[in-house]
């Protein structure tokens, strides 16, 4: 067609200088990741009964320690490696491989590993953690309970100091109280860091965590401590998630991990953080490489997807031209583009934003003190990234599942795995929608601080601004002056739409529009003296789209920094495409909204997709290099159709 | 908030009298079926070895034929019930079970028997169908060969007829053909319904199909037949899928499947209908009963997830207000509601639109012949239908196992089995994507007669409207014209978005304006010179969009007229609003269409944002009564968070 003319020139793209660009800063350690899941000991099965595959799990996890995988975040006093941004990297490379192994892992070396070192102090980390580096002390992270999964605030667990004997004792008092789906905690565990309500005499200072043992030397479990198996799941049945319940099982004073409160022996509460509500999320706060790594590994796994889904199309012929001398390839057809190339390009995006969030929290964990600001931008960035790298790894596979027809159905295929073990990374670490509200709260709070602290005269221009834009909407005169705005030559048409400035600035008006516009709703509710909660829950869907805003902005950002640094020419265009691809997708989503709020006018509405169209035929002819550096070896991707 | 005095007077929901207007005509065959499925030997099982799975699938199919719950499609002379509509009653209401099961009986009854049936005559019926309906005699339906899936008329196998010995001989020409994805071929399957390219003489008259012995009676493959297993598969392990290849295969000249195509004693061919594409679709046009037998299966695994979600939303508690005594129920949450609302009501639209196409391929199965217009539209709906209700059915048991956190991640809470199982629902039975298509080519091929017989006056004010659109389009000239109009008394706004007229009308002229605007393109990429096959290619984004709308309007009509005939007052308003909200979510998801083409106002467009929310807050006050309302016995439920 016409169009086809506005292409500009195929890129020979290198996928192997891609791959190393994508590596970033960590390269060795992703290399040798990469090596060590291509060895046959490491190969993914399939279709093991329940207990061997536990079994063969756990055994993988000890090599894998044996390696000097899982260490490398803990300091190197004991036995591990200092270098919390290579851990990370290290878990989201293992994300190639086998999910039930990856998850124990997170299990033995982030979260129980993890609690004991960030909210231990000292005596903890000698206790501990050599034998957990090596994965010779199995343990459990007991937070979630039948009852209370999101809200940890309500957990009902209780932990009674007993100063007779310098003890606490730990209860399950109802039902709902049962620690649930507790990794390790079904066959291996022998020890867990329970989180618990703090009884301190008459004080009841709130949810903390101790290191409580759960079985004896032969892997019965100790008095008082009953175990039951959460049975079979969805998927990771590798993993042995169990529920757990105490009946008055007494531990020293000593194992209150300590770092954020203390109990002295006489049982005085101290803490140097006075607010119950800010010190609780403090202490979450430090588990936030949880969520990071679930983020990272939620992106592999999309990764390892679109790499068989896209090799398939660029092999798997089906129809043609009736006059034709062969079929056409499925990568050819646009509706398998469609499919494809955006989920491709907003897989490179999230790469890039992964990056930046895995980097920031290897500063924050590997220097001093954080400020509070900082550090709340953090836990935003990282659960709004997990929100949207795991619920674009969810539709990823299953689009890609689908764009491999029957094929993608054998399980020798890999998607039959990938869906199921992926598919509870929405959930856990936090529920994606539960977390899209943190992030939407945080983000309100910061524009609350900036709106108090605006001088008078910038106050009435901020509320100018704002009723202005209202005004203007309501009367739609926005939208004519932007079509007026948008008659363009048409030969700058295209260049607009690929202008990376202007997609930002669509992405940051969108955001900052919903939000002030939320801000707005919920202030109106509050104002006129409904209950806070119910004007939040009336405006619950708002909150959420902003939030999402917010992240999509924020990848953005991290993406277009990257092509922007990036010194190889060829990469350069590349990447650069993908961007331009994952900004116009994205806002062509949410085309509805720009057009009500008149930011899009009808015609340059349509300009967008096909522009968006374009793009998806220029990715198309980069597809193969594109997927190849994402450096997946054929040992560790099976599947037949792709390798 | 303010809002909520809109709301109507809450509906006292009769759930029994909504399960009997649900259940229609067949509403004994559903009870039987249910009834059935109760009983302890149909209860569903998880994590069996697939060999043992697949034995227990098999035997279960038999004691289902045995209780006559398969047969009820094939003629009375034969031991059947001679009433379709039943059999895909039946078939719909098996859905609540085991998936493995129903496709097993699928097979069996559906493409085997159906092949025989329908392609087959008197001596092929006398030969085969007693011990088809009994399920002595297990049958293969093999169509799909490793290269060629959707591209059926590209098959490669061969029949070539052997005057000498007045048989055909069946042979595998290459490795691509290979029969694949074969029901019942790895362990059951006796005898298969063979498609291959006949050759007769010189003659190519494309793909037929043929009655082809596998094994033995001890289960041996026949001298020539190979076959393999397809091995684990992401779901419905209990049903041996197998590959099938053929050297020298040599069966009677009487095994040809001749209803519509015969081969005389001399070799000569014979068919009523002469050009061999029309050929071709009017066999496979007889198979359609597979497509709305998935389209139902669909449906009723929706309901299985919603059923589940809803119930577990109306007991679950989780956050609430800082002050309340109680948490709040999940399903009190806006989100939450959006989440599963918009869903139950599109449950419900696609069961009464399963309604319609079921009736009509009844009376068209029952009755004499079907003129070709006529038939050609029920495949049209067939098609459509299956591709809207098996994205449904993904979508929303996704939708739901994430609505219940990870409880909804224990495999007994059924989404694992329901993910796994319905997985392959979009590509089996024809690829949606590819059925997409097909769905537009009708659509484009009634447009152009409709066009083509239109009087000379009637034309002019055809093209005339068109190009008056296109122009007001340009200058948003509409757009004005709608805000214009949309200056109606706040207190009619309401009345107006639930008004069905006015809702029927907007999905209605998306879909003719989507068809009109297509054809333009197509004709123009054709009239300017490219090859037709790169034309719709480039638009093949445009086409797909277009069948969608089609079928969304299809189903609402469908949905509309139900609520229409609906007697009882009590439940014409709940499936009244549940109408309205299928209607106004479905704009609301395609509005950036509505505004990019001026159907839709600003105003408008924000407008059913809201009323979607209120409309989901009324159709929550019956949530429970709504999924009561499918009838599904707890004993066939059986997920622990909903019985």
């Amino acid at each position: 067609m016409a169009s086809t003319s506005y292409r500009p020139a195929a890129i020979s793209l290198d996928s192997d200088a891609l791959r190393r660009y994508l590596d970033g800063p960590y390269r060795e350690v992703r290399e040798l990741t990469r090596q060590l899941l291509a060895q046959p000991e490491h190969a993914p099965v399939c279709g093991l009964p329940t207990a061997e595959y536990r079994e063969l799990v756990m055994e993988r996890t000890r090599l894998l320690a044996a390696a000097g995988q899982t260490g490398m975040g803990f300091p190197e006093k004991y036995g591990g490696g200092g270098d919390v941004g290579a851990s990370i990297a290290a878990f989201e490379t293992l994300a190639h491989g086998d999910l039930s192994v990856l998850v124990k892992t997170g299990v033995q070396f982030g979260l129980w590993g993890g609690a004991v070192l960030h909210l231990g102090t000292e005596r903890h980390h000698e206790a501990y953690l050599r034998r957990t580096i090596t994965a010779e002390l199995p343990g459990c992270f007991a937070m979630t309970e039948v009852g209370h999964g999101s809200d940890v605030q309500a957990l009902e667990t209780t932990a009674t100091f007993d100063s007779a004997t310098d003890e606490f004792v730990i209860n399950t008092p109802s039902e709902g109280a049962w620690k649930h789906y507790i990794g390790n905690a079904a066959c291996h565990g022998r020890i867990a860091a329970v989180f618990a309500q703090l009884h301190v005499g008459d004080e009841r200072p709130g949810v903390h965590a101790f290191v409580v043992p759960l079985r004896d030397d032969d892997g019965e479990p100790l008095p008082g401590v009953s175990i039951a198996d959460c049975g079979e799941k969805l998927g990771l049945n590798g993993v042995d998630n169990g529920m757990l319940a105490f009946a008055d099982v007494r531990i020293p004073r000593d194992n209150l991990l300590d770092r954020y409160a203390q109990v002295t022996e006489t049982g005085e509460y101290r803490s140097e953080i006075e607010n119950p509500n800010r010190r609780f999320f403090t202490m979450i706060g430090t588990l936030i490489q949880g969520r990071v790594c679930v983020g990272g590994a939620a992106g592999t796994a999309a990764k390892n997807a679109l790499t068989i889904a896209v090799r398939h199309g660029l092999r798997r012929r089906q129809f043609g031209p009736p006059d034709g001398d062969s079929e056409t390839l499925l990568l050819d057809y646009r509706t398998h583009q469609r499919r494809l190339m955006p989920r491709l390009a907003r897989t490179y995006a999230l790469h890039f934003a992964q990056e930046v969030v895995a980097a920031r929290l290897h500063e924050a964990f590997s220097g001093g003190d954080v400020p509070e600001r900082d550090q709340r931008e953090l836990e935003t960035y990282a659960a709004g990234l997990k929100v949207m790298t795991t619920r674009h790894a969810t539709d990823t596979i299953q689009e890609c599942r689908e764009a491999c027809g029957g094929l993608g159905y054998l399980a020798e295929n890999r998607f039959a795995a990938l869906k199921a073990d992926t598919d509870v990374f929405t959930t856990f670490e936090g529920d994606n929608t539960v977390l899209l509200q943190l992030v939407a709260k945080s983000l309100l709070t910061d524009y609350k601080d900036q709106f108090a602290s605006l001088d008078p005269p910038g106050m009435v221009r901020f509320v100018a601004g704002q009723v202005v834009e209202t005004v203007v909407e309501k009367s739609l005169a926005r939208q004519l002056l932007g079509a007026l705005v948008d008659v363009i030559p048409a030969s700058d048409d295209e260049r607009e739409l690929r202008d990376r400035d202007y997609q930002g600035e669509l992405l940051r008006w969108r955001e900052e529009h919903m939000l002030a516009s939320v801000a707005r709703r919920l202030k109106a509710g509050i104002d006129n003296g409904f209950d806070p909660w119910r004007v939040f829950n009336f405006c619950q869907d708002h909150v959420v789209h902003t939030a999402r805003a917010h992240i999509e902005r924020l990848v953005f950002d991290a993406f277009a920094a990257s092509v922007d640094r990036c010194e190889d020419g060829q990469l350069r265009e590349a990447l650069g495409q993908l961007c331009d691809l994952y900004a116009l997708a994205a806002i062509e989503e949410d085309r509805g909204w720009y057009l009500e709020h008149g930011r899009l006018t009808t015609q340059r509405s349509k300009r967008i997709t096909t522009e968006v169209n374009l793009l998806c035929m220029d990715v198309r002819e980069q597809a193969a290099a594109l997927v190849d550096a994402f450096g997946i070896p054929d040992a560790v991707l099976v599947a037949p159709i792709a390798t």
